[in-house]
């Protein structure tokens, strides 16, 4: 299961310069690490009158743009997809998620607090959080790191997700969501029957990376 | 399967343009159209500053940003991906993939040529050219389309592919390519027997759309 960790706090309390802190930690650590930001404003990547800009406006669903470098795709949707939902599209070759934001779903919680900001943490009342960041004492009962205990922060984080970046060599997702899959038993049958089922196929040999996709609806 | 166009020609022959008429085409015609534009120099679709600027620029390997309307992602690559590859990751729900560029990957071309740029047609030895889009003649064997043939052109394609938009509800991909499956007997025995498979685990329950990702290497 790829952790789901979001950052949340007031507006300006240092939820970006917390995960710009937090990355490199991580991925000292050997973790891939996945961020998701959420915008509620709408976003606009790309640039009025470039290829990839023409491309959308002339109604195109998906554009995609790829370098050697660096691929990206831009997505129109209907409704504003969930987390689950865009890990699952998105982020299965992470180790771990960090969100910027989103603190109204259901994910574990890192709160970033800053005192002069309010009286109150915002996820004061939020069983989903799982620690404070701050420079000033709370009365929350969860585990407290200063803004400069980065990587404690790290350490805690590795601890409390105790597979972290142990990738299942199978993932499953049923309806956007990940569906926890027990390493020996589950894994390993689908792994065997669906190798199996496929090996007949042409095209098939020597199969690493293999994705299937089922939709109802189709 | 996800049939993958490739529309090719000179620099400035007018390859966007064509993009940009066609796929209010397509779309008129019921299909879901996703774009991959080649940029071999680079792009840099995020501003400096920005949150998800910073998150790629502290190493986040995938930066996501979502809002009601959008949802996008930028993936750094050690090695470029394919044109299946990147159909794999990110075009998996469409009916039909354009792409601007690609002239040496093996997909159904079309060319967009203008005598004016130059003495021969990229594509005059390209064995996978499919049609070319010009307003002048060329020797060419191919069906040939004026500039302002755009419908006629819409209706070629829906012609030569025949499934397009007969989307599958089985897709399987193998290392990164799309594996042709028939409908009444592969897609069959994949969906009831994963289905089956899956059935006794918590969450599973009304799955109606089905992800399963298998890397050998993990």
């Amino acid at each position: 299961m790829i952790p789901i960790i979001s950052i949340v706090g007031k507006s300006n309390s240092g939820k970006t310069t917390l995960i710009e802190k937090l990355t490199p930690e991580l991925k000292r650590r050997g973790l891939k690490v996945g961020t998701i930001k959420h915008d509620v404003h709408g976003f606009e990547l790309d640039q009025e009158g470039k290829d990839t800009w023409r491309h959308a406006q002339a109604g195109v669903d998906i554009v995609v743009i790829s370098s050697p470098q660096k691929a990206a795709c831009i997505k129109k949707v209907d409704i504003e997809l969930t987390l689950d939902e865009l890990v699952c599209q998105f982020l299965t070759d992470m180790d771990v998620v960090l969100t910027e934001g989103y603190k109204r779903q259901d994910k574990p919680k890192i709160e970033i607090y800053r005192a002069e900001l309010g009286e109150e943490p915002l996820c004061a009342d939020d069983k989903t959080l799982i620690a404070i960041v701050s420079d000033t004492q709370t009365q929350l009962n969860v585990p407290h790191f200063s803004t400069q205990d980065i990587e404690q922060l790290a350490d805690f984080i590795i601890k409390r997700f105790r597979n972290i970046g142990d990738k299942d060599a199978v993932q499953l997702f049923v309806n956007g969501k990940q569906i926890p899959l027990s390493k020996r038993f589950t894994q390993t049958i689908l792994h065997k029957t669906i190798s199996g089922m496929i090996d007949s196929l042409k095209g098939t040999e020597s199969a690493k990376q293999i994705r299937i996709f089922i939709d109802e609806n189709a």
